[in-house]
Parts: structure tokens; C-alpha cells; sequence
């Protein structure tokens, strides 16, 4: 059995910067994506135009044949003005990451309305609004980690009101709440799921650090709710694999006093991946929406607007295969998600399309 | 500022067998209590009165001067006749492990009824019923380890409703609902609370193997419920520290294939942990009820009928010190918990009462 998707593309990465990036930029295309919709996140955080296409440009220096699609980190440095720049320039989002991971943590999500104007030019010029949709822990509000996804659904709510032409995407929905949330909202708005929430529950990060991202993976119920959205082939939900590298140092716990990093790494096996715990549940007949046709729709991204459109065609093994344990390049080395378990499925043509 | 306990009693401990055992026993009075409660999850479990006895007799070489409390692990090997006989040689409780759940539970208990002949034999002689009160996880009824014990809860008032003159001890609660379930029990059910689930919740384990325990810690607001219920001095909730051994390389995780251990090993610094928590939330009060009085008043072990009687006096610091980091005796190593961080007692004074 194989299965040939056009151009995949992971709505949601982490391509770091510096020499692992070095490592990481390649397994975009080796894990069978053709486009990366780039995260912010990098120290300092990508808030100017300027410094989006720089980062672009170091990028496709690494590998010129993945499409960036770059994004700009919301905090008070960001003017409707820099907005109107920013989509001149291609610019396609803005990411939106909740106080305490801020550099400011003052203007995070409890403060949203501060940032009415940017919305608001936003929605005028069409730049997309990622919402990492969690509320900081709590212990006297009792929220923690697994709440904190749907104690943060009522900002989607107001937020979509406020902006109903607004295009947001929730990023990595980890719960029945917010799939159930992005459902009941109008067209504008959309959802990634990661292939790991797909896989994972909380038993699985309770004492193996190696599982632990945030958001952290939720309750069964929660994942059969991911899944079922997924087999339904629901439009508005496609994958953004959220893929972030730690060093195994990073992920490893050797002390009480050393806590893991937050987040798991899929980029170099994502496409198998996504075709295995798809077929898993039943969805197989669902893949080329969800990983590549859903999300280049909702960003007005056809795959025939780009450069280096490839077909990859993927075939199911006929004996399970091991996902390799480590990545090494230089001084960098990263273990994957899933390493040393099976896999049933594995790429074996690409081709190009012109 | 200064404290006296009269000989503190842990009602719930494992001291393992074999070298790992000689580190560890003599932590219970370094940790400043008299009595303890000696889990029998043995390999193989303890569940002959003969092999108590001799396991007994191994404790008391390694440390002579502490109280054992023995127990036998329940099995399809106990029976009627073994219940009597365990209960004239002295052994107080047994233990119920749900099958999978914790260390060595593989032969837990799936049903309850198959034991009821054990239970009625229990009921007669006084024996104490101890439950492990979790069911294991099992996705397709959205069973999960956060949920584990809220869902085994209708068993323990079954068994309660069965045999209402059973004594019964809930482990290690951490929920509200097991709280208030043990709450609405007759005088007959009593449960153990730990040190270390007075301080964490999941927040504190989530990407931090060495928090990880089973059960888990739970949300702020179950923490809440176990601190409100000390500080009401309720009569039947007390200390039982679950406190177990686990080598630093089990409780690490240094790679995706290897889950850590569950446990945290609180015994060398349990009664300065105890005071220091309790004080936290304005308990301290309630000091002397919760490590001592109330356990010693529900399984009717008054101090003044043991040997050993001693009084221990635990000092508010001027100064914050730091907890140990390692124990090590020969080729034995352990990391407790609270490592590295500060506590604001310490035991100063043990006085023997003849």
C-alpha cells in the first residue's frame, strides 16, 4: 500500500538558529515536508520585519528547497504599522505566547486588549494570529498544567468576537475543549494538532521526562478527541508539528534540581509518523488533508503557488522498522520523538513537480 | 521555637530487603520516628505470617530499636486459617495492591469478591485492611493516573458497606474526593497521608521524573483538600510516608525507552519535612496528631506499650538548611527528596521515656 501527498506542510516548527539549526533545517525535507510555518521564538524573539526575512534568509541558506513561511512574536515592540510592513514583506503571522515566557511578561495574554490596535491592522491586511492557547499555572485559581488549555478557551472566544474576520489559528489543541471550541467558531478560525498528541496521554509523560512538552499531552478522552476531528477530516484542523529540539541533556532528568525542557522532536520522521498513528485510528484516508490540503487552504497557501512542489509518496513497510535513536551533526546531537520504536510506514519517492 | 513528638509513627513504609535495606532502615530514626508500618511488596511479596516474622527478624538486625508494624501482601495464597494465624503472631494489617499500578503490584488484586472469605476472617480477628486505592489506567474508560483514585473510590465503600467493622486504611490519598470519601466512612475507615503529596502537584512532576510517584500528585485543589484536613486535625488521617527507595539511575530518565521509577524517598528527613510543610500551611499545631497521635489512637498502638519510647524535639532554624543531596553505604546510593532545597527544622534533641 502507498499513498502520494502533495507538498506537506508543517503549519507549526521550531527551526532555532545557530548551529543546530544546522542539524534541524534538513529534517524538514527528510521527514517529507515542504513547508515550514516558522516559529518566533528565538533569543531575541523575531519582532520586526527586518529581522523575519533575516532570519528567512539564514534559513534558506541551510536548505533553499523547504518555503518559509515566517511569523513575528507579539509583544509591545510590535506597531500597526510594523504590521502593514510586515505583510508587504510576506510576512504570513503573528505568534502569541502567554505571560511568563514573554520578554515582557507584563503584556501577555491577560492584557490582550493592549493589543487591539495591532489586531485590528491585522485583520485588515490579512497576517494570521497563532495563538498558543494556554493560561499560566495557578495553584490558588487551582490552574496547572492540564487545565490551563481550556481555562484559556475564553480569550479564543473574545478574541474571535472582537475580530470576527481575524484569521487565528490555536495552536497545538491538546483537548476535547478546544477542539469543540475552534468547531463552534466561525470560519476564520482554525487549529493545529500536533502528531505527538495524537500518540500521547499523560501516562505517558508521567515519569518519562522525554514525553513532557507543553501544552503536555491531556486525558484519553482528549486525544480520542484529537484523533476524531482528525478522521472527520474537519477542514479547519491540520498538523503543525510543533516539532522543537532539545539536547538529550535538556530532556533528560538527572537531578531533583533539573527539570527537563518542555517539547519533543518529530521533524525527521513527521510524515511516517503522521501515516502511522493515523492509520492507527483509522484515518489514513485522511492524511493528505490533514498534513498537507487543510492547513494551505486555511492560509490561502496551494501548493501550485510555490516553487519546489514535490509529490512524496510514502509506502506501508512490510516489516515495522525502528526509528533511529540519535541525530548527530557536529556538536549537536538530538534524540527524536518515537526513537527506537516501531514505525510502518516509510518515504520512498519523491518527486519533483513542475 | 521548639516541638516534642512523643515516638512518631510512619504508618506507611517500605525498607526493601537485602543491601539496599541497610542504608535505609536506620533512616527511619535518623528521619526521628519509632514506628513503622513495613509495606510487604516484597520480591517475592510477603504473604505467609512465617515470612513476616523472618523479614521482621532482618529489620530488627539492621535497626533493633524501631517498632515494626508487618503486613502481608494480599493474594490468592492468603487464607482464613493464614489470616489467624497472622493475627496471633502478631502481624497488624494487608495490604491490597491493584495489579500494574505501583512497584511490584503484578500480583495485585483485580476483584474484590474472590477475597471477601479473607476479608470476613479480617473482620473477626481485627486485622487492618490496607488499600492501595487506584484502579490502572486503561484509555478506553478515560482512566487515567490523574483519575486513578477518584474511580477506585466506589470499591472502598463497597468493602466499607460489606464489612462495616473491617478496619480500613485509604493510602496515601491525594484527591478531594478520597478526602471526603474517607470523611463520610464510618470510625472503622481511617487514611494515610504522605509528606511529599502535602507539597507537590502535577506541575511539580510534569518534566521532573524525580517528583514522579504513585499515585501522583494531583491538582492544587487536591493539595488544598490534604493540607485543609490535617489542619482540621481530623482523628483518622494521618502520616504514612510511602516513603520509597528507588537508585538515582532508576529515578532518572536519561532516555525515551527508559520510564523512571515511582517513589519518592522522604524517610531521613521525614519528621523535620513533616514540620516544615505543616507550618507552611499553618498546621503546625496539628504537629503532634498527624505524625504520631492519631495513627497510634486508630490502629491502638499507644506509645507507653512500646519499647523504645522516646520523645523527639524538632527546632524552628535560625538559619534555612539545606537537605542532603545523596545517601551512599557501600554500593548503595540514594537521592531523597527535597534535595538540595531548604527546610526550616531539625530534630535537636531524643530523649528515652522509660
Amino acid at each position: 500500500m502507498s499513498i502520494s501527498v502533495e507538498s506537506p506542510a508543517d503549519f507549526h516548527v521550531h527551526l532555532r538558529q545557530g548551529s543546530i539549526s544546522k542539524l534541524i533545517v534538513p529534517h524538514v525535507r527528510q521527514g517529507g515536508f515542504n513547508l515550514a510555518y516558522v516559529m518566533p521564538n528565538l533569543k531575541p524573539p523575531i519582532t520586526t520585519t527586518e529581522r523575519a526575512l533575516e532570519y528567512k534568509a539564514e534559513l534558506q541558506k541551510i536548505d533553499p528547497n523547504v518555503e518559509y513561511l515566517m511569523t513575528l512574536y507579539l509583544s509591545p515592540d510590535l506597531t500597526p504599522d510594523e504590521i502593514r510592513k510586515a505583510k508587504k514583506a510576506g510576512i504570513i503571522g503573528v505568534k502569541s505566547y502567554p505571560r511568563g515566557v514573554t520578554t515582557n511578561s507584563d503584556g501577555g495574554i491577560e492584557s490582550y486588549e493592549t493589543y487591539y490596535p495591532i489586531f485590528e491592522a491585522m485583520q485588515e491586511v490579512d497576517l494570521v494570529l497563532n495563538l498558543h492557547g494556554e493560561v499560566p499555572s495557578d495553584a490558588n485559581a487551582n490552574i496547572h498544567v492540564l487545565n490551563a488549555e481550556p481555562t484559556f478557551l475564553p480569550h479564543l472566544f473574545k478574541l474571535h468576537k472582537a475580530f470576527p474576520s481575524l484569521r487565528i489559528v490555536l495552536e497545538h489543541a491538546t483537548t476535547r475543549a478546544a477542539v469543540e471550541a475552534v468547531k463552534t467558531c466561525g470560519p476564520t478560525v482554525a487549529c493545529t494538532i500536533t502528531a505527538h498528541h495524537l500518540a500521547l496521554t499523560v501516562d505517558d509523560w508521567a515519569g518519562q521526562s522525554w514525553n513532557f512538552c507543553k501544552p503536555v499531552a491531556k486525558y484519553p478522552d482528549d486525544r480520542q478527541a484529537l484523533r476524531d476531528v482528525v478522521k472527520e477530516g474537519h477542514p479547519r484542523f491540520f498538523l503543525g508539528s510543533d516539532s522543537a529540539p532539545h539536547p538529550p541533556h535538556a530532556k533528560s532528568t538527572s537531578t531533583p534540581a533539573h527539570a527537563c525542557a518542555a517539547g519533543v522532536y518529530t521533524s525527521p520522521i513527521l510524515l511516517p509518523l503522521a501515516a502511522h498513528l493515523l492509520e492507527s485510528f483509522g484515518a489514513l484516508n485522511q492524511l493528505k488533508g490533514f498534513v498537507s490540503g487543510h492547513g494551505r487552504a486555511f492560509y490561502g497557501q496551494p501548493a501550485e503557488q510555490h516553487l519546489n512542489q514535490r509529490l512524496v509518496t510514502l509506502r506501508k513497510t512490510s516489516t515495522k522498522k525502528l526509528v533511529d535513536g540519535e541525530y548527530i551533526l557536529e556538536n549537536e546531537s538530538l534524540v527524536p520523538f518515537w526513537a527506537g520504536k516501531e514505525i510502518g510506514w516509510e518515504i520512498v519517492e519523491v518527486t519533483n513537480v513542475d
